[in-house]
């Protein structure tokens, strides 16, 4: 079975997730939506996506650009088995009507709420609950990096507690209108939502997350403190626990990664389709293990960490895989996602 | 008794104590000390300072400025009875000999190691150790603002624990060679040297911080979790907790300020002659407490929040006040540094 | 006669004209008008400006904030002989309905077209042109920025030709929405609306301005090629003509200043309330002369350059001073501006 | 006949060559040489090209990273035609010593001095000046951006003088210690070392050009002001003049590209191994003409400019191709740059 895929909203996430899909031997795109014209649309042209006009677009605009248009999010969602909603925050709760209607299936992102979806999901943490499901939301990108590490440590030591920093990215490398150039701004709600996010994944899980916005567009950091249940030996054990995982990249100190940079250059250098990082970056020498206690850095490409997790979501709904190593084996290789 | 002030190194920190010192009814700016003529140079002469050419500069180079100069450090030290180290960091060690040959006292600053002076310094935590010492260091900035809130939360609730991730601004507004300019760059050494530092004030505080740099100038933030001996009531008491003490300025959410380039617009409308925040900041609506756990954000302006604390420094090593409230008051009216 | 001046917005530019009419002999400040409480709105009231609710402003909210409301903006234009108008963009063209409508005079800003006035203004350039007029615009910072420079050298060259490209800053310092945060964006409409709007200081002049945006927030800078119309001897001759000229601030080499980080500094350094330059900013050795061509730079703050017009502007329409030049002294040993 | 092409310094520039060269029928990769081992050096390995230890690094520090290292650069040269020069600027004049020795011929980059090679060149300008030498120089990353667009309007319309203000990026995405955080910097010697490099390729241009550097790590983008030796109709014609040319991408205003955010968000999106711009950037909507007066925006790419040119370099040295269109011909289809 090939499953056609409907991705409704070309930005950010969308565009990564329909390049995603094309390439997975078990799906294919059968239409993208965007609302105006722009270069965005022109490459998913040339990439030979079907382009609909989403809710708000005009027809016109796209002809005026030279742009064949192949319908709207309706006639998308005809010839769709599932859609990937990947509008902006918020907006997926009216679409949710639209492919109820159309009797689609559907998996949302972490800017929507939890009730949107029968469950929320994480690859590497919950994948069984998702088998089946007509609806699923993948969970935001810090939320997916903290439910990665949690997965990661909880099968080697148990969890007792996570607290997290979250400093934040304030704007997108393609982004141009937000800032701030100059300045941090305090989340002010204390605990910040990624806490109470996490567990839509584990939900006893004692965790809590506060943050900060910072002026730059690459990747999120977190500084994690973490109470084991059983002690690990040392900061080394602890690296190649991430590094025997899925989707965690473990940086050296003769590397040179001073930060996210240097991340980003290395996503740059490797030659993937894109330059994501759709893995949980570490740093060897930046984790510390006291006994049960655990310290460590994580940066977070927020514009790619949750692909393969859409990619999997869509793998458990209709049961192509029979469980998660099986569904993120084929991820991981089709994007070119290698252990570290 | 008025004591005699030289200043050695008229940088970010220097130009602003020698500018605190002038405004002391008990001190006075006998001597300021810059390796190379440039618009501070300019500026101190402006204000009246004499200038003196410290070690590694030209007084040829001076001449050629216009800028008359009044001798070369040993000079500035004959007649001082006090000299503030604000060198580069790591220059002060070989300074201390010289300082020591000529039976000037001296006051360090937190860039050097703790072990340069009789004691390290706060005034608000530990005023009384600096009593007629012949030499302190003033901790640094971040540690100030640390040593401060343990401070106030000691003395109100008593403290257990304090864990704090410090988001450090990567240079200060005047600098232009030093980066990033997009990324977050983690201090890879965990717990970062800030935690110990605090314990050269209070040596037995469980204090850890971990730190990461990023692309801004304005001001450091700290996200604090702390554990406190007893319970606090709420988010408002531990605000008043703060608001009563000396040094600290807490916003209130009606204000709108969002985050370090309000606080830094605030520090220019107030039209002190130096838009500087000697303060830490807070935030009322980033105050959580639950029981024996608070949570809260602080702002630390590294430009000046240590220039109060040399001040009392000297104010205790010559025991012009019988205590740091005392003192504190003196510093306070003069710099213009009032309650919130 | 003491004019009675009301501003009419308090943000960037309307708390800087309140404060540097505060300082004039022959004005005082009758009210200041804001939308809704703030640190700003806070620090009006300790300086003793009446605070009046201006349009869209709810009086509850102030109430709630604890801030004392002196009533609305008709009631403030009521005590007033003039009103700077200082409200965002655009919005001066409600605003003059109403100052007409109160028999009130008033000034604009460069936000509003030209025609929203009798004339547009700067000292340096037009004094006499707004002698007795009921409603003047100060030219933006950038187009005063331009008016002054080309005052200058036409009065000692003549000019022939101006093309400057104006390398802007994204936001200013306490604005914290903006961006970009990393990347340059061309103001692609060419010629930029700077150019028409010098002429509307300099009728015949030919100038040509093209802009890009950048990711800083603290001055513009401006890049001059300028024919003049008499060749210059050389590059110290035409520094000379800047530094003899009022509100123009030459640095040396030797004073180190690299870019606008440093000019600011500076401005802090210096000690006037506020860290601002309302001088055209030029580095001697940042000009180049080639017999008629002349090729500088010059750094404007956007912050405050237009606050000494506003002042030169009230003068002129009450008739306070007999010509520029006594307008112009007055104004700037109020506010510290001195010749470099 | 493939030529066997070495790479000396593995950086910005350096990667990329040897990525280029990779892709070349007629060439291919015997060795790169890095002073250190870095993940920069793991990814060359991982790559299949033989890594040899530069001047004044460590064989023993790449062993103890486990990157396997095939000598030192003396022996990269015995196995080489031609080396690539890619070293720091100024390393290149020492270096030059060295290819001499062995008897290779050699590639270096804009950032040496002109009389470093036998020619300097820009493909699209002077591709015969480069025919059978054994030394040139591939001009930097704005001169290079500067000479193909005089190349394509002095064929058009031919050129009589060319202005530039060319707002520079401050440091390279990768880098993270380079400053300015928040200003612009005036390159204050005018006019800046561009223009009189422009004429190693041009020697009769009457070109001028100024500099600033601003706090970006993506593109420079120019400002220009050409003067045609023959009017141009309209705006249109010249942006099909570009259009036609080899190495231009020209965006039109509906695909909105606000700045280099999105220049870049395109070279990411549009797949290539890296996410580069080898063509010169401009916007439709950017260029303004009037008779013989044309004035337009282009962005630059400093980090893959140039890489198109080096390859065409080696093909004239060694003549590879009857002529530069067959030479572009063949390393733009190789390189995925196609016309807009």
């Amino acid at each position: 079975m090939v499953v056609r895929v409907a991705v409704n909203g070309y930005g950010t996430i969308g565009k990564r997730v329909a390049d995603a899909v094309a390439k997975q031997p078990d799906m294919k795109v059968v239409g993208v939506a965007k609302t105006r014209p722009s270069f965005e649309a022109r490459v998913a042209i040339q990439r030979g996506y079907p382009l609909f006009v989403a809710a708000g677009g005009k027809v016109e605009e796209f002809g005026a650009a030279g742009l064949p248009v192949a319908g709207t999010v309706p006639e998308m969602l005809e010839v769709a088995d599932v859609v990937v909603d990947a509008a902006p925050d918020k907006v997926g709760r009216e679409n949710a009507l639209l492919y109820e209607a159309a009797k689609v299936r559907a998996v949302f992102q972490g800017g929507e709420k939890a009730d949107i979806a029968e469950t929320s999901f994480t690859a590497g943490a919950n994948y069984s609950a998702a088998k089946g499901k007509r609806s699923v939301r993948v969970v935001s990108c810090n939320t997916t990096g903290i439910a990665r590490a949690v997965a990661v440590l909880d099968r080697h030591y148990g969890v007792e507690s996570w607290d997290a920093t979250i400093v934040r990215r304030a704007a997108d490398p393609g982004e141009s209108k937000k800032g701030p150039i100059n300045g941090i701004l305090p989340t002010f709600k204390i605990p910040s939502h990624h806490g109470p996010d996490v567990r839509t994944i584990f939900p006893h899980l004692n965790v809590q997350t506060i943050a900060v916005v910072v002026p730059t567009t690459l990747m999120h950091v977190h500084v994690n403190r973490v109470r084991l249940a059983r002690p690990a030996q040392d900061a080394p054990e602890l690296a190649q626990a991430f590094r025997s995982a899925r989707r965690f990249h473990v940086f050296e100190e003769w590397e040179h990664v001073d930060g996210t940079p240097q991340v980003m250059e290395f996503a740059r250098d490797r030659g993937a389709a894109r330059p994501d990082m759709m893995e949980n970056v570490l740093w060897a020498h930046g984790i510390r293990v006291d006994g049960r206690e655990a310290h460590f850095f994580q940066a977070i490409h927020q514009e790619s960490i949750v692909v393969p997790e859409n990619i999997d979501a869509i793998r458990a709904m209709f049961d192509l895989a029979p469980d998660a190593e099986a569904s993120m084996a084929i991820t991981d290789r089709t994007l070119g996602i290698s252990r570290s």
